[in-house]
């Protein structure tokens, strides 16, 4: 039953996803306001349904934090409704021409950006996903199907309506977003192997749900595992911005991907400047896990363990190594990172042309922190998730990771 | 022993793909010179292993189609020589700047043109991918790990040894080229769950080993499905276009993935244009599968069945269905075609557009035969295979559809 209904919507999607793609952007820009308007008008009823779904966490016993993730209220509706709306204004990449070559027997290649068709997004508590993942979609022409969390549930079907009926008025076609009504893992199995209607699967969420979706899935998916992210002191590092970074890579947002895991300090650097980190590091009671060398250097320390050099705390702690070269800590990055966003900080421009071409990483940064690798800082106006694959996305994610490409050929005649 | 055997080869492929990613073009191309040296001067033993394959495939009755395929003579490992010394002229991708923004904080992000790392081909019978698949990885600056099939492995070892040794002479990084030496199903299997050490699998052969890889890999996919390719002769047709495309598209090589395999014909075209095709057929022995409407049309025609719609005969076979309007032919096309090449013939240009822009296929040819949907056609200079896929590469593949990218960011201790 369950697989039955989903290659349904998976069917009438397909449909959806070929009206979608004929729509000019305008179209899709004045539908993107009626849901922001229908999101506003209709804030009562979703959080009437948040409700059911907040009150059914906390009989279930979950954490506060989860609870809070879980929870809106009118100002985080209001949120969404801006965020639909901050989407309509940014560029289509749809028809877009990435190339256009005429060869000698005449015949024109055009090379056109066009959505990819059907998207599958698996997502967990957070409801406001379901907003913010269709709306992208649909802003680059692809129909979505969303399966989210048990847990909002309700707070994603209310969403859910909402949108698609404001969307209706303003000519979104039928079946564009749908959202798959059960939450049990069988819906994402059947998610995962019904590559003849959905196109690409993008798994939100931590590492069991991307695991379940990476072993089953036929068809391609973009995932993020997880943040290891490393900052380098160099030799010939400047000790300002040294502590600067590392302070702000560490603490200004430890519970996210792009905050600092790692801090890797050149031997010649060490005394210089590990102390004043570790000062700065003191303001937010960060917890220090040094390596034997770095152990003496900083008071308070626990000893690191092997794992640490591949966990991510995603809190306010950090493992510390010093390296004897740059060559190490490149070596230590690519083998331990997770190969997202890694630092080096130094005034030496040799020593960081080898380290940014050196790292096997989406995002390598010279003297700037790593919480910068996120698609509002680079200016995308918005952002699907960052990808640590290599493959088609790499890095932050937004409209233009949405979209594939076809050839149109025109000639008059032309034969081989 | 095959899993801890091909994992290790996985291992040293990465550490060969971080070195190859430091070559400069010069660096790789004074390689691939060394390489096609190297083929011309072992051009005998190559011979004399295949000559092993060859008469095992006698013993075990190949067929005489098979045989040819795995043959090789002087001319065609001049042909693969020849083949390299090609690669060694084109433009490398590597290095290319894709996008150079700077933000208002003065952070600069250089979206730069990389290699993916280490690529997987897996193929069956003709022992000239061993040569052709590694120099297109190599020039865009990935490792390899082959898997080529057993009635070829003699040949595949020969050709194998022989770029690694004449590669290394010019600096070709070790492991940077490795061929498994097993060729049952297991090593596939190995390969797809390999996902630690593989960044990519290309398969390379029939639907069998394409399904194999495709249920089973961890890791991206990027496979050719099959060639249903459509020519559309809309009401609007110009009838001496219509029947020099219909005879190439059909003709010209039948037992290729571009070829046509179901001609459209529009019902207001159908008596000017049609017999026309016919004739031009008949001079090749095509045999025709008609519909209800067109059989009345063509003598000696069979009715076609249900499942001739979605067959890809490879042969001197051809569907025939009148359809009563573009719309219809677009159903057609997009519902049973294989979204790979598909043709419209028409004088009409806004009939063109709407055809061109509603076929959900990687080329779309306007008064051009599918026949040109080739990357030596587009310009490409080479080509590792045609997508059906839409993530990542989508038709003609060469280098630069082998090539992933990195976001560089640079600044003067810039934070968040």
């Amino acid at each position: 039953m369950i697989e039955a209904t989903i290659h349904e919507m998976g069917q009438r999607a397909r449909v959806a996803a070929q009206a979608l793609s004929l729509l000019e952007a305008e179209e899709k820009n004045a539908i993107l306001l009626a849901m922001a308007d229908g999101l506003r008008r209709g804030s009562e009823d979703i959080i009437s349904a948040n409700l059911h779904d907040v009150e059914a966490a906390q009989t279930k016993g979950l954490s506060s934090a989860m609870i809070d993730r879980l929870r809106l209220d009118a100002a985080r509706v209001e949120s969404m409704a801006k965020g639909i709306e901050q989407v309509a204004t940014l560029h289509d990449p749809c028809g877009e021409i990435l190339s256009d070559i005429t060869r000698p027997n005449g015949m024109r290649i055009l090379q056109i950006r066009v959505p990819i068709g059907v998207i599958g997004i698996i997502y967990e508590s957070r409801p406001n996903v379901t907003s913010d993942a269709a709306i992208l979609c649909l802003k680059s022409g692809n129909a979505t199907i969303l399966r989210g969390g048990s847990e909002a549930i309700h707070s994603n079907k209310a969403i859910a309506a909402i949108l698609q009926q404001s969307g209706a008025s303003a000519g979104l076609p039928a079946d564009a977003i749908q959202l798959i009504p059960f939450t049990d893992r069988e819906s994402v199995s059947v998610m995962a192997r019904m590559d003849r209607w959905l196109d690409l699967i993008i798994p939100r969420g931590g590492k069991g749900l991307i695991e379940a979706v990476v072993s089953q899935a036929r068809m391609p998916v973009i995932k993020h595992y997880d943040g290891i992210c490393h900052t380098f002191i160099d030799a010939a590092a400047d000790r300002e911005k040294a502590v600067r970074i590392s302070l702000n890579a560490k603490t200004q947002k430890p519970g996210v991907c792009n905050a600092m895991e790692t801090l890797l300090v050149h031997e010649n650097a060490a005394t210089r400047i590990l102390p004043a980190i570790v000062d700065a590091w003191r303001t937010k009671n960060v917890e220090i896990r040094a390596c034997e060398k770095s152990l003496p250097l900083i008071s308070g320390a626990i000893p690191a363990v092997e794992e640490d050099w591949s966990t991510e705390y995603l809190d306010y702690i950090v493992s510390v190594k010093i390296v004897s070269s740059i060559d190490e800590a490149i070596h230590h990055i690519n083998h331990f990172g997770s190969h997202h966003s890694d630092c080096i900080v130094t005034e030496d421009a040799s020593a960081a042309q080898k380290f940014l071409r050196s790292i096997d990483s989406a995002c390598v940064f010279h003297n700037v922190s790593t919480r910068l690798a996120d698609g509002e800082e680079f200016g995308f106006g918005a952002e699907i998730g960052i990808s640590t694959d290599k493959l088609h996305a790499r890095g932050p994610m937004a409209l233009r990771e949405l979209t594939s490409y076809q050839y149109r050929i025109t000639g008059d005649g032309i034969i081989k």
